[in-house]
């Protein structure tokens, strides 16, 4: 890496250096010239003093540089407070046009907020130039990065598996369907069946960073027909709080680090904090969840709905999740079994063993520990009426497969509540809906 | 984390422990049974004594026992230089049977030598057990966890980009076509386009791990329907140079921090050493590299076929690389121009700025400078009878583009050359073909 980056720019003062990247800005003075270049971690102003004789060439070159060309620059970087942008300023010795804006942008990606959501996702080439999002997408890397770094430093095995399935298994409607060969095959609506077989050969425990694929007919700022999911699945628990507890304590380290890295960043952009949450985080059970929250905001639901958080209630699980425990997080538990998948273990009364964690009142994860005794997860299928389809997987349980239990979390539906964003369809790099293929 | 893993028992002798694993092994003999236990990070071997009257119920329990059910055991972890396994025996005061093997396994798992490859893979779930799949899926793990730590460190971005997309850009005849809605769509064969967006929208420097899917009819050991890729992309490189020297140091990187964690285990398991590459890798011609081959080794080929490396000059290049540079990995420059895709840069006298890694003999990397300017990337796309569906793509360069370039590994080829195994079909958690869906 010859280049360095705008933000190392600070460490070499005085040096002659060269920089590369995006012209964000050209002013054309009297006297003098300015250009703001532009990189991935930062900017910077270049001076150009159209009086000095050895800058003719120069002079020449930017008065036919357009904005948003990308350049090389060799020159001198300096301190100067008097120059409002970062209190620096480069004396440019050489400039190559390294690429040329040829028209006129689409929008102004500098102000989105005038601008169609459509429009900008047609154009997300240009759309991802905003400050915001490439700030965004960093900090999205750099959770994820982190939340696999609390799971390999506990010794977890990533692992990679198959988006095409022979099967359409858990629920046949919301799969997509393959042309495979001269017979069909479908899309991956998880990785659930296969990281649980990776603990029935005896992984322990895995992880995985995968797309989803859900053909649901469905057009709200949460769903996509692909996501980014993380999903986790570990053996030898004792029940699932061992479960949820990993989970709070695996997103507390993966948002301090990211604090830690670019917590500044993100204050001075989204003019929003990240907030590193105490573990563990509160749990409360969905029927004692209406019970308060009719006592206290008086929000009343008919009991056929109580199998499951209303949108509503969901969103007013934040307020009450910080009114009672000053926990943005929280823990939902006792679903009613028949509203859950198969694969959840229930106790011996019937009581679901698995959980929803909401956070700022919307739901990011699904968690549970499984059903692992052979006996008990062919009578659950046998239940919901599954049947050949999902007897490879039933198969994993017969020879031995230990207590476990894991979760999934949408990254893009992370990174839309982290930084308050409106929209999966902005937080996924390219957004995939029943309407939208393209770019 | 409760409990703990079996590797980590040599820092508690003398303590009261909980373990948990699959049974490995049962001895029940006159005085003393034995059980071996095992985890994903090791053995130990539990004695029992069956004289001591407090062990009546263990006893009866240990009768009763199938091996490779799961259990949880308490007790006293005592170092035993008399016990070969590890030098040490847990004397338990209590075990649990948290799940029971049911039945008999469809083949021994521990000698897989004579064991059909289709089998196995029919009982993917029974074959991972073995210890040479569980330490091989480590390795690959760990492998990729510092390929990307040598990312993030040098500022890189992780990115996930789409994997339905509208248009059968690249080459319409090895793609899977998706039933979306009442529409098409198809599945992605690479990330190229999509990562060389994020450099045209200023993420600088991107990398992906995720699958990638090519509708090949063909049944060799490196070819399969998915696979993962890890993809990286960078831009403001001075020529494609610097592609290969980060490639180079990146798998150094890898490797070196894989063999501090697992070279010894792999030693022991695999009888094989991971070996350290020296940076930077050398380079040679096409041209240079079937000159030297017939001159040293009498290696002919018709000149038709030079405008790439046969199957066997890639397999000779191993030893050609070994003699005459003694490395191991070999960068191959200068193919023609018209052999590669439209988006690999040519420079003003034609020749392509791209290259493929061979290691030990096997292609395992295509990479190269792209061509980053509109009028020549357009010119490319119109040679090689690209139309509309590539227009999407061309947009990306009209209103400025970095110079740039990357390169993309399969993550299963480079296990499979690292630990010398035979496939990819073993390399792939679970591996898909044209006949092979299933698991």
């Amino acid at each position: 890496m010859k280049n360095i980056t705008l933000s190392e720019l600070k460490n070499n003062f005085d040096e002659t250096v060269t920089i590369s990247g995006f012209v964000d800005e050209i002013r054309n003075l009297k006297w003098v010239q300015f250009i703001v270049l532009r990189d991935s971690t930062g900017k910077v102003q270049i001076t150009i003093e159209k009086s000095e004789e050895k800058n003719k060439d120069l002079v020449e070159l930017v008065n036919n540089l357009t904005v948003e060309s990308t350049i090389k620059v060799t020159g001198k970087i300096m301190e100067s407070p008097k120059v409002k942008l970062n209190g620096m300023e480069l004396i440019p010795d050489n400039i190559e046009v390294t690429s040329t804006n040829l028209d006129e942008l689409p929008f102004n990606y500098k102000d989105l907020s005038t601008v169609n959501l459509d429009t900008r996702l047609d154009y997300r080439y240009i759309d991802l130039r905003s400050d915001k999002n490439i700030l965004m997408f960093q900090v999205q890397s750099t959770l994820v990065r982190y939340m696999r770094e609390y799971l390999y430093n506990n010794k977890f095995t990533e692992i990679h598996t198959p988006k095409i399935i022979g099967a359409a298994s858990e629920s046949g409607s919301e799969v997509f369907e393959i042309k495979y060969f001269d017979r069909s095959a479908y899309l991956a609506q998880s990785p659930q069946f296969y990281k649980q077989m990776a603990l029935a050969s005896g992984f322990d425990r895995v992880f995985e960073v995968a797309p989803c694929f859900r053909a649901e007919n469905s057009n709200t700022s949460r769903h996509a027909t692909e996501f980014t999911s993380f999903d986790v699945e570990f053996a030898y628990i004792n029940d699932f709080n061992d479960v949820m507890d990993l989970e709070a304590e695996m997103l507390k380290y993966g948002l301090e680090k990211t604090k830690e890295a670019l917590g500044d960043k993100v204050k001075e952009v989204f003019d929003t904090e990240i907030i590193v949450p105490k573990t563990p985080f509160p749990k409360m059970r969905l029927s004692d969840i209406y019970k308060e929250l009719e006592e206290k905001y008086n929000y009343k639901v008919d009991d056929s709905e109580k199998a499951d958080l209303t949108t509503e209630a969901e969103r007013l699980t934040y307020k009450l999740a910080m009114d009672k425990f000053n926990s943005e997080f929280l823990f939902v538990t006792d679903f009613p079994a028949e509203k859950r998948a198969f694969y959840h273990m229930r106790d011996k009364n019937g009581i679901l063993q698995g959980y929803d964690l909401i956070w700022r009142g919307v739901e990011i994860t699904t968690g549970a520990q499984r059903e692992h005794r052979y006996e008990e997860i062919v009578k659950n299928a046998k239940e919901k009426g599954l049947g050949d389809d999902v007897k490879f997987y039933l198969d994993f349980f017969k020879h031995g497969c230990p207590p476990h239990g894991g979760f999934a979390i949408g990254v893009d539906r992370l990174t839309m509540l982290l930084l308050g964003i409106p929209s999966v369809k902005e937080t996924e790099f390219i957004f995939r809906g029943p309407n939208r293929l393209n770019p």
